[in-house]
């Protein structure tokens, strides 16, 4: 005999979604992508749908077709008809009475949600301000998982402080990255970011960031940046899926060069649009 | 403009329950109790509904009463009629489009589940096989969150080793606790468990377990255990809620005392039985 309540109404048992013991409510149990389209172009599709089947692979959900994912996210970017858009989806391990071990045989659930995006040229001609936090992440943070209630705090913190991003910093005194965006600084003329660990999640966005930096000629160096080397850089930015770069121009109580986005940052924001295209 | 899809079907985003909104799915935004009663008698009703507000509270949920929350509890066990169950609730941040940052005016989703609990006299009288796992949670394990995921992989390794359950070590080499359980030796006649941190879950079965050590005049020793060190422990077991003191027999290779429940780890029982009337 099983009884549910919702709020605060008995529901019949067999009335509940069975979003209501979907293993993601529960446990988190489930990866997820957010991806985006410019100009009626999804843009790197195949590396999101490379990276989600990786994230699967490593929590080891089974019984999804990437290749169904892909015809999903299409047709959903074309039933929407609109140029700009962002696509959330996730897969979590299915629906089950609650239960730390799962059935082998359990269906995945897939929910994916599309949404217009739209640019925001101020904020990338005015850059941002940050602030660092402890990252209190678990210790794969390689895997895109729903695990994400450390990030979600941070990332209240730093509103609550009149700040866009929150900067996570580890036990070893080191940055790792951003709540959800990878960190870059820019120091005598070279790129600098984390290696990636199992503390980094391997970010699209960084890779082509790599990529245009490697076109500019511009020195790439991966190390882990300190918040006193970061905050004396001569330039800072973020990487985001949906908003590609996004200068830093302040950090902590630290004014990044003179206090507006730096010529490098654009140089690569120019050179990452035209992957986007 | 919006549009959802539910495993392979549009959804108009209007017919969505709110719940496919819920931040405890997309982020696992939102804290749970577990609680049990034994013949007719919710056990520590004031003690988990004490720690249930205090992890809202860690997570800033607001907006709860607690008191309604304890009403619900005692109505949907007192409906269901049976002597003993398990009471499943969680309570979550609230249902928003997908945003780290949260609205301060959201209203918090409550789920309760509430269903027979069996118990397991041969479990007891047997013991179980434990396994080690390294500990990939997050740094605050004393918050009761929806933060699951790595208690799930490493309970299904444990599963799949033919284990019951798996026994976190951190990164020094310590024995936290188990994925969903408290974890105790008995050395010398004392009994020994991990002292609480931000690394461990508060366990209220922990807390009676203690209760029953002092009547029984056995002397405690908080302090952190090597997976070595348990091996060659007299006794041990796990406090979990629903199945209160499980003896553990195997840890990892080590067979612990002569392979079935110790003399102690009984009278504990006994003792914290008697609690429960």
């Amino acid at each position: 005999m099983k009884l549910a309540m919702v709020n605060d109404k008995f529901v019949p048992i067999e009335n509940l979604d069975p979003i209501y013991y979907d293993r993601g409510l529960y446990f988190g149990d489930g990866v997820y992508e957010v991806l985006r389209s410019y100009n009626g172009k999804l843009f790197a599709l195949d590396e999101h749908m490379e990276r989600f089947a990786a994230s699967m692979a490593a929590i080891r959900i089974t019984g999804v077709d990437i290749r169904d994912v892909r015809e999903r996210v299409e047709r959903a970017f074309k039933a929407t008809g609109l140029p700009n858009v962002k696509i959330y989806c996730h897969v979590t391990r299915g629906s089950a009475p609650r239960n730390h071990v799962w059935d082998s045989h359990l269906k995945p659930n897939f929910l994916l949600i599309v949404s217009e995006v739209k640019d925001h040229p101020e904020e990338k001609a005015r850059g941002i301000a940050v602030c660092t936090h402890p990252d209190l992440r678990w210790k794969r943070c390689d895997i895109k998982s729903l695990n994400l209630l450390p990030n979600v705090l941070a990332r209240q913190y730093a509103f609550e402080k009149g700040c866009d991003e929150a900067i996570l910093v580890n036990e070893a005194g080191y940055i790792t990255e951003g709540t959800s965006s990878a960190f870059f600084g820019i120091a005598r003329g070279a790129l600098q970011t984390a290696p990636l660990s199992a503390n980094i999640l391997p970010s699209i966005t960084r890779k082509f960031v790599v990529k245009a930096a490697t076109n500019v000629g511009m020195p790439i160096e991966e190390c882990c940046l300190t918040p006193k080397q970061a905050a004396a850089a001569d330039e800072l930015f973020l990487a985001v899926t949906t908003k590609d770069i996004v200068p830093v121009v302040k950090f902590d109580d630290a004014t990044i060069g003179n206090g507006t986005p730096g010529p490098l940052t654009k140089a690569l924001t120019t050179e990452f649009l035209k992957f986007t295209r």
